[in-house]
């Protein structure tokens, strides 16, 4: 398996993406968090995108700068101008971050944006500047609400992002049982999917990835878990997405940033959540369990190992698309 | 089963929240409150809830004025004074609206309190005011972390409620797979809980409703839920609360309001709400499903319902003991 260097692999994402038609600060901005993914273990999540956001490109017309189009105290508005959402979110959560360091509170909302990669990036971003920051973006219908058979919400995720005095602590979710990305895969190697993530175009069940591309994926948890997909796209909704997203593009960008210093002394928030995270850390695992695992712990622990060692394992056949892209050959 | 008019069960649960010490304004906040949870359907927690009130008063000094102690134009931090949570949420929530009515947003945190009701009554307070109202309440802990079994966590309850043109649509969700109070009213029946609600003290999976309660309950949903039971812990603990809470005080409050004009124009949020409300439930069901339905419509049908009728059933074992503490009878 190829192994790149940080910057390496960096350079090898932006020379992709510009090539695909994206700006050299915007492309970088992208690759920072694709190669951030990569470091937390998140391998579909990381260089892989780049052979997506390439395709998804090449049917858009060139984007348009980003416009903050309202904006009061502790609120901001952002038209993203059609550019990716890799670059929208890190926007709009450096504006919430302006804002809530001058108010102690940010709400911030984006449009006309697509493709978003981790949210943790974003509320970890956020969270490293000492705020609480809760993150929600909508996108592409695939996913069927509770008890429906249509396509009507995105897998819609969630996330949430505590300072504390070492990493924050992050929690990043997506609503629904499984992602479209896996579903094509599944169709590529032509293996079934696990029961109960998906329904065919007639609403019956099916494990036939084919089926579930034609039909809807189920949303994750059930009532609660669609309560909370569509809570994601009713807020995407408020930052001024579709109804009902039918394509890649207009995902409604939501975030809300606190500044803890609201309602305690300077320090004491953080100093909590490492407290917090020792007694979940230290607690009695269930039986048959070794350890308690905090979440987000495992991507921070192996961005440190991975930072170490200062190199990227890719997969070999997405090490030559990428370097496809990057030079420019069978670009078809 | 007796049937009571809405002015007797309020008057029922008046009299006996204050002859168990609460104050007349207090006790009447908190029956307009049990009464809607009965109007709702929800008979749990509707009138039954005094007799737990009372119970946990029984041990309690009396309560202390609540304070705002904090404020800035956009969050405030409420001191509860060791009052029932029936009625610091409603000062918080109404706290919120006054300052989001003036600079569009509201964070605002209460501690100093206990048990809640039902998180939905107060957002709903604050979307038919015209706000996007998100709110949290931590717990006594009663729920382990994901793969712990020690219990550390409260059921941690999350609410968001969306204004529309008619009723806001409300989504109030659990975070644990259980209540205490289901698990409770299984050993008092003598029935075994369901498969993977809760875990003996010694971290084994258990349907016995009394190694039940002297272990632990399960979070909710996995990995996932079990994130966001984490999350209300902290949003709590960034109101105040203790880090773990082993008694019946000390409650965290967490409240967002949002105005949609911040970022779109007037009625506009409102009508989108609606017509996404009804893409929904006009969406095709599942194979074997008769109909979509959308969060919160069946608790707002059912109040319509019983409203016209007038009239609230109640159990007759509920409705006696009800007359006993109302009257002082029999109160020990």
């Amino acid at each position: 398996m190829p192994q790149l260097t940080i910057a390496e692999a960096t350079d090898l994402a932006v020379r992709g993406l510009t090539r695909a038609g994206m700006s050299a600060a915007n492309a970088r901005i992208t690759a920072d968090h694709l190669v951030d993914a990569a470091l937390c273990g998140h391998e579909f999540s990381s260089l892989p995108r780049v052979i997506a956001l390439a395709e998804a490109m090449r049917g858009k017309p060139a984007a348009k700068p980003t416009r903050v189009i309202r904006e009061n105290h502790c609120s901001a508005l952002i038209d993203g101008g059609d550019n990716v959402a890799y670059v929208v979110s890190i926007l709009a959560v450096d504006k919430a971050v302006e804002i809530a360091r001058k108010n102690g509170v940010a709400v911030v909302c984006a449009n006309n944006t697509w493709f978003s990669g981790r949210l943790a990036y974003y509320v970890e971003r956020a969270a490293r500047e000492g705020f609480v920051a809760m993150h929600t973006t909508n996108t592409t219908a695939r996913v069927a609400p509770h008890g429906s058979a249509d396509r009507l919400l995105g897998t819609n995720p969630f996330a949430i992002a505590f300072p504390s005095e070492d990493d924050p602590l992050i929690i990043d979710i997506g609503t629904s049982q499984t992602t479209w990305g896996d579903v094509v895969l599944a169709r590529t190697k032509g293996v079934p999917l696990p029961e109960g993530m998906a329904v065919s175009p007639s609403g019956h069940p099916t494990s036939d990835p084919q089926l579930a591309l034609e039909g809807a994926i189920l949303p994750w948890g059930g009532a609660r878990g669609a309560g909370l997909a569509l809570a994601v796209q009713l807020l995407g909704i408020l930052a001024g997405s579709e109804l009902v997203i039918d394509d890649i593009s207009n995902y409604g960008l939501f975030f809300v940033l606190i500044d803890p210093k609201l309602f305690m002394p300077s320090d004491q928030f953080p100093a909590r959540v490492t407290a917090l995270r020792q007694i979940v850390a230290g607690s009695r695992p269930l039986a048959g369990h070794d350890s308690v695992r905090v979440p987000g712990d495992r991507s921070q622990r192996l961005r440190r190992e991975n930072l170490a060692k200062g190199v990227i394992n890719l997969d070999e056949t997405v090490h030559a698309r990428l370097a496809e892209l990057a030079t420019g050959t069978n670009n078809q």
